[in-house]
């Protein structure tokens, strides 16, 4: 019994945004695109829905295949095949870094990658396919890192998105980041300072869950609090490398990303999405059902509306709760 | 700077060896080509790799994409364009099941997948592609299971293979598997049961490691002691469920499908190959380094040339050793 | 509130069961014996309980306090003062050795520590304290090693004990030392061999949880197939240092010491104690339960009485569980 | 070969401070003394060490026996024997609480603690053994919290002591304690509240690493933000028991006990000092080096002497660490 099944077609994409990049990451990219079955057949304008990979990965990696937990492809047929979900485009933007990621925020010491996407790729998907080229129809998803990007762009872009999904997102940094700075501390110093460290972690071809502990503060520092004068990773560190006592001017930078005091100011632009959809597993391993609880908990204060779920579950391997936020997101941005 | 890239196509596959299996699982499957850079645009034949996926995976899985650990088809590009390897097909069937894997072998308890590889696959590629249809320019390759499957298949055909690639295969069964008896048995009896247990697994959206350990005894027990008489899992498990106490006729009936026993009776075949490469991490998690050296010091008194190298690694996140294997394999295979 | 206390003493004792052991292990070891209240007040005679220490423990250990968990002679203290169990007599014999333990054994690589507890220990006591010297009212008790230990003394000497009870005691050596195989092995091998391995171990002030792990298997080798002329553990393994393969030769050699083997020939003397007590956890990281169900199975199929209970914990901090098994021991060996 | 063997002895003590404290904990406690080789055959005095365990122990605890790592007597006894110690006391009192610990410190919450050592304890010493009753011969040890113990009774205390050792002693809470809030939180959350979870720990004969951790984080609130008003801890939580907010008002009631930022106060203290050691080891579970690095950093800054080491090793099994420090101590403290 076979499904109809959408197409995937991948755009190259040369970037100015990310042109001459300070670390020299790429700035010619795969845009990877779902197009839902129908869509070469037709004439109809679709919502589309801009999925934002975790740390580590790009958005091609969402379409990676496992017989248990199928790609967002393959999901999303299977989800409109059984009439849960309705038709949209799914756009698939690569922001990996030199450090793993990017979180998707301009950054002078990664790159434009907020300008990236919202000025660059947004139009052009929207001159080259047949999208519906208005906010109401237009969202934003993700998870981990991916769920923080949908976070801090769609607070900071109330123009461009109409619905916004956060799974297992960054939030509080107290508990999310702080945890790891003793271990990375600790990786950085063993492997004889931060250039060294990069060094070994790169020429190596396997990369091992303590060294990504490592390379993820780093990477925060490269887009919390970047340092065009300190290479390799061009950042501060909220912390010293030898005692570990925490900078608090550089912690204050960090906590100016922080979505949970970001919210203040965007409440109005919140107010107006069609869906602010929020989940977290119950035993997230960066804690952050913590900083999700936080979270709604200002929503609710603030009165915007939202939904919220938690998960029996923990970081990992959830990309089934896709199966909740699709269909959600997929009728609040129908026409 | 762009790389010419191969093409990756999808045949979907009607299987009368898989068809009315006994666990009802699909008998049509996709099975994933790579053709190399130049293919469509000339009428050269190439040799064939036979790509085997481990357990839990598929052949398409193989194409998963990571940013630092391409897919085998981006790695095989790579390969191509620094001139490492030579242009080969790769063909990635799927020999996936309700338990997680097939092992590549017949079994009533699960479907003839050794079949349907060795009679129906490979002369489908040899007769759709411009193959060049001879042992000397086939090769098979897999990890884990799937090194598992090259060897077994590699051994058991010689009349089809004339290269052999196993990473981290199951091998010496006393220590890869057993160790596993105690946890699976508590999973299981805590389950309920191996009918409960398999119920819960499946209807569960996220498949937690502890289950996985205990899918892959009793996907094991399937292939290696079935027994259609014992539903749902259709076979004999090597121990009893309530004490571990060992079944030591089941747990011959393993033993005879262990590489290490089956080396022997197919020494003169081995020796025909043009290749004969194993590996395996000197952490395997699964300690089948320990199977490795077993299998290397027969294949050493049996006269058998074969290749063998030890990594610093573990068992999972290791193809980067494929950059190792696929430029052996191509170069064994070539004209 | 004060509860009347017991007596510890210590008795230096000049072993000459010990003397000259070929490791040169101390032969004058501390016999710790607890004496109950009023013990010196009074006339009275009273049962003895020999208390075995686990591996890489001695019977003084049995004392050591924590808050959350008693000693064994506080424990006692509380035990009869709220009269849930009858005084008694404990003994804690030291076995020790350079590889942390003996198994209550003979063994020419280690000593004779089965006959320093028997011939040696048993009548010194009787000797010098006011016992009950009869085996009715003798009983032996243990704890994992010690539990293995008061199996194999309780079999081997029914003319010495009339109750026995063993707590997660060694048993099903398939399951409980197997496992364990590969991690020494790597241990080993890493370490540079057994005699470098050794060395460093007993150099190194802190012993880590890999290193016992490894030094169990030399302990048990030492105990089940001692080989006077390998030095410096003077044992012959029951697997390949660096194949793993199993020596079924010296595997055997071990399992003729596996309790569960041994019951059959000792049935006769287990129908004669007036208790016998196995407890296990149900989540014993070295899967103690099997074995223990296994043992009870065969019991039953012997037609010998028992009792057994299930505990939802797993090998560590469980002396909580003395608090059942003082008091039916206690009962078990009063006139 | 027979070493000469301190003796020990111990006092039971009726505390006026500890009399009607609000858990109702015992106000009568055991106080171990280690009297030196020869202390009964002459009438010398002698210096004393006081001896403070860690977390969820007692003093008695201290005098633990283990084969390869003995108790602090034995210790003691071997330090004197070969001449690298000079004859001590060692005081070895019991601050444990229904929490686990009491820190050392007064507390409405749980005790007076600081009162019963400083105020109680050591005169009842000075009086009743022939001590050298002066703090230049008077000293505090003590391993994590004992470590923390021995930090702030010396600080606040420069009349008493005049040497003063933290082994892994708690320092930074930033680091060494909010890692585990999260964890204490969901603990607590699980089970159902403060009031209900402590029931449950209490009643549980089996106490869990993962309830110790839960633990801690209650013992420290009671410690240093209690509460009488608040059963059944009688304390503060500095993070929001549902969302893990911090309360910055609770946590500066906490950071006010940090050794860290109470040095700077005590320095004049702190300077006269015969001894100040501390050490770490690299990879202490609780980051403990980090405070260790960052307290030193401030000696240094602040002109005090002091001696610092760190060791190859974590948190745990660390009492041979020991054989550095009461060598030190002994003679540090000599007349």
């Amino acid at each position: 019994m076979e499904i109809p099944k959408g197409t995937v077609v991948c755009e190259r994409f040369v970037s100015r945004a990310l042109e001459g990049n300070l670390p020299g990451d790429p700035h010619v990219r795969n845009l990877y695109l779902y197009l839902p079955p129908g869509y070469d057949r037709g004439s109809d304008r679709y919502p589309v829905a801009w999925c934002l990979s975790g740390f580590t990965g790009r958005g091609r990696m969402l379409l990676n295949d496992n017989p248990w937990s199928p790609g967002i492809a393959d999901r999303m047929d299977a989800l409109l095949a059984d009439g849960r979900a309705k038709p949209i485009i799914l756009a698939l933007p690569d922001c990996f870094t030199h450090v793993g990621g990017s979180q998707y925020v301009n950054s002078p010491a990664l790159g434009r990658y907020e300008d990236h996407v919202i000025e660059e790729l947004v139009p052009f998907v929207d001159s080259r396919l047949r999208t519906l080229p208005a906010p109401e129809h237009r969202g934003v998803i993700g998870k981990s890192s991916g769920g923080y990007g949908a976070l801090v762009l769609g607070m900071r872009h109330p123009e461009m998105f109409g619905a916004l999904v956060s799974h297992s997102g960054d939030l509080l940094f107290e508990y999310c980041y702080k945890r790891d700075f003793g271990p990375a501390l600790r990786a950085i110093r063993t492997g004889g300072g931060v250039a060294a460290w990069l060094q070994k972690f790169r020429s190596s071809p396997r990369k091992r869950h303590e060294d990504i502990m490592a390379l993820n503060i780093i990477a925060m520092a490269a887009a919390y609090s970047p340092n065009v004068g300190a290479p390799p990773a061009f950042c501060d560190f909220p912390f010293d490398l030898e005692t570990g006592a925490i900078d608090e001017n550089v912690w204050k930078r960090w906590l100016a990303w922080d979505p949970l005091y970001l919210v203040d100011r965007h409440a109005a632009g919140l107010k107006k999405l069609r869906l602010l959809y929020l989940d977290c597993g119950r035993e997230d391993e960066l804690y952050l059902e913590l900083g999700a609880r936080c979270f709604v908990r200002r929503l609710r204060e603030l009165g915007i509306a939202h939904e919220y779920d938690e998960f029996e579950d923990g970081h990992m391997n959830v990309s089934y709760r896709m199966d909740v936020s699709l269909p959600k997101l997929s009728h609040a941005l129908a026409r």
